[in-house]
């Protein structure tokens, strides 16, 4: 802990046009330009003048085939998030730059050099969210039927990771000399093949792009599970999580936090950012107000599907304005449970109809709904912060351009007034605004002799 | 053919920071800035401003190990091209974008939905030059021991173009609804699944990027084998080529427009684009320094190794300043024979030294050296498009950024004189600007007719 007051980092993550699935029908929603640049622009230029650590793109490889009327109800075109970036770079200057890109279906050679490359346009700006993907209708975009299971995912994963970070310290720091003179463009004694061969991927090496200026663009996962977590203690810088209460949110930072000093790595190495869904208006009233529009909003398929599909049982033959029907034991279901269990208990508890549960869930969708004033959603995130549950939060508009808008103008300058946020950036990499430390330019055998 | 006077294309073909072999060592070029954004910027806005079509970035997945001494003499480092042009779309507003993207070492659905990602993006200027790769140290970086065979990587890439066609269409034009009234997002029938399964690829679709603003991003071919001309008069729409006389530039113009007819397709719907290297004076003696200039900076080393790797055959134990030694006959060769005939050919006719031998091959690198003044220059050009040899030329500037502002500056303006080249952008896509027809919105049946 430095002498100078601790502050949150915030990422914007950004679901076009929003985070609720109803987004793209509010009348304040950019839907039309979903695939324009200009609104791309606009979002980054927000989110900089805001003094936002990161803009975020979650991604996924295929369209959306959990609810059968997605296509027609849901928003399921997605630019490829690097493209995003990439171009977002060329008008930005500060704001950290990060994409989702899934280990499950990619190669590390491609990945290395895409975020090797985007450092290096961006002046330090680049992080990887690390991903393992997990729909079928992903793996048969990619020759399979199934996605992999769980495990292998994992394992895949960290190879990865390791082979990647191997080819960024394949160019020492010093390797590129740029001699005109002397006729030498880099020092061959600081480029060094990786020559790796493992269960996933043989990699030769070199990459052809010297060392990224972070050393490493910024690594992000998410994942709660035990596999996720070990995961997350041994190789990410930034964790992005999703946790309803605060007790929960503790109980996870601290347990992470702790996994950190085996593998050498101190508290301040790893970043735990979990989503925030928030709802803003000047006042109580009117946050209330937004809230009921983007609920009414919600095509009654759509709400119906995604209630299904949280719950893993088919709810279209039911009346929406009735209960939830008797539904099987937990043991019963094929699918997710603790997400079973809190849908059932929360309409138990409440006695809502169909409807009124999927208005519940189809904003979050399983991260924190915080809703108010500038200076309640304020008083939320300090909470979290202060009490060891977060080092910051990825915020997520409920719809965009309006949702980061509010955000920007009305809770960044409470946060800021209270000395919880920076007013200007102190420096210029990703690593600089989120206060993670630059990875030595090693020789690449010290790389390598982690790679187990 | 239309009634305004046909004009030329012309594509700005980058290779950084320059296509001669010492570009890097120039006291011009911009070396320092190989990784850095604001070259690439300079680069793409004075190529706009002198009308080009398009720029072009080459690529490859390894650092070059076919010569010795690459690390230390030549340029080794290539950022990504989609990162580039994604960026480069940002601050321009109508030249052309081209990516090499190779088909052996990627996935038909990433590939599809980067380059309609930066369609949409950059309004419908984006271009894929398809390659095959060829080399042993990418095998190496992608886990494999050799890259594929000829004809194999010839049939994957056929079916991988195929594929990415299919993906492009899999969203009809009319596909986006975008009625936030009516809560209609898409109209799920036109809205198609591929579902193709073939020898190298199995794809369900439909892609998750609506389709691209040119219906499909043009797509760019290299290659003059028998594999690569068939590919490409049944696929490509521009073809990038490597001739050095009249004649066989007009062989192979003749050859593959006749094989068009017979897939359906007009002598219009493909453009013949061969590489020339061209070395602009104010004077013909500038010209001439110009040249020595850059010959008398290729290190020793790298240069016989150029020269040992194109003829297959080690030079680097023989005298620099000798001739060249007594060379086994042709057909012990195991290597590209018509490249080892020339150089020896060449070399026998005009006596030359081992020097003098790499000093003559290291700046074109087997395409059409024409060096000259503008009006020299122009000339060259000019006898090769209307000649029938030629519908327009890939420009690779020994250095950059002065190779290319002497292009734009000097040979330009008299190409506009003549009336061969525009003087304004006229349409706003690279289809528009190379005069190449829109796809049209077929069901995506259609085109799994295609696939065979």
């Amino acid at each position: 802990m430095s002498i100078e007051k601790r502050q949150m980092k915030l990422g914007a993550f950004f679901m076009i046009p929003g985070h609720h699935v109803a987004s793209w029908r509010h009348p304040e929603s950019a839907t039309e330009e979903i695939l324009q640049f200009d609104l791309y622009k606009r979002l980054a230029k927000i989110a900089e003048n805001g003094k936002f650590d990161m803009i975020f793109f979650a991604d996924g490889y295929a369209v959306n085939d959990d609810i059968d009327s997605a296509i027609e109800h849901t928003v399921t075109v997605r630019p490829d998030p690097l493209t995003l970036l990439s171009a977002i770079s060329a008008v930005t200057t500060k704001i950290g730059l990060t994409a989702t890109v899934s280990t499950t279906y990619n190669e590390p050679y491609h990945v290395a050099r895409k975020f090797a490359s985007l450092d290096h346009i961006s002046g330090g700006r680049a992080a990887w969210n690390v991903v393992t993907s997990s729909k079928n209708a992903e793996a048969r975009n990619f020759n399979q039927d199934e996605h992999l299971q769980h495990e292998s995912r994992y394992e895949r994963a960290e190879e990865f990771v390791n082979v990647v970070r191997a080819l960024w310290d394949s160019w020492e720091d010093e390797a590129l000399l740029i001699d005109k003179k002397a006729g030498r463009f880099a020092d061959p004694d600081k480029v060094h093949e990786i020559n790796h061969k493992g269960n996933w991927f043989s990699v030769k090496g070199p990459l052809n792009v010297s060392r990224p200026i972070q050393g490493h663009p910024v690594v992000i996962q998410a994942g709660s599970s035990e596999a996720g977590k070990e995961l997350a203690a041994k190789t990410a810088e930034v964790i992005f999580t999703a946790w309803q209460t605060l007790e929960e949110a503790q109980r996870f930072y601290k347990e992470v936090k702790g996994r950190l000093a085996k593998y050498g790595r101190s508290s301040e190495d790893l970043k735990i950012m979990p989503g925030v869904f928030p709802i803003i208006g000047r006042t109580e009233e009117e946050a209330d107000e937004k809230e009921q529009l983007l609920r009414e909003l919600i095509p009654e398929k759509a709400g119906v599907g995604l209630l299904s599909v949280l719950i893993s049982y088919d709810l279209s033959g039911y009346p929406v304005d009735g209960p939830l029907p008797n539904l099987p034991n937990v043991n019963e279901i094929n699918g997710g449970k603790s997400r079973f269990q809190l849908v059932k208990d929360l309409a138990d508890r409440e006695q809502l109809t169909i409807r009124e549960l999927y208005q519940r869930i189809a904003g979050a969708r399983g991260h924190r709904e915080i809703k108010g004033t500038p200076v309640q959603i304020a008083d939320q995130l300090q909470e979290w912060f202060e009490n060891h549950a977060a080092d910051g939060f990825n915020i997520m508009p409920p719809y965009l351009p309006g949702g980061l808008e509010d955000f920007v103008e009305l809770v960044i300058p409470e946060l800021q007034k209270r000395g919880l946020f920076r007013t200007e950036y102190t420096g210029n990499t990703l690593r600089d605004h989120l206060g993670l430390r630059r990875p030595h330019s090693k020789q690449v055998e010290q790389t390598l002799k982690k790679l187990s």
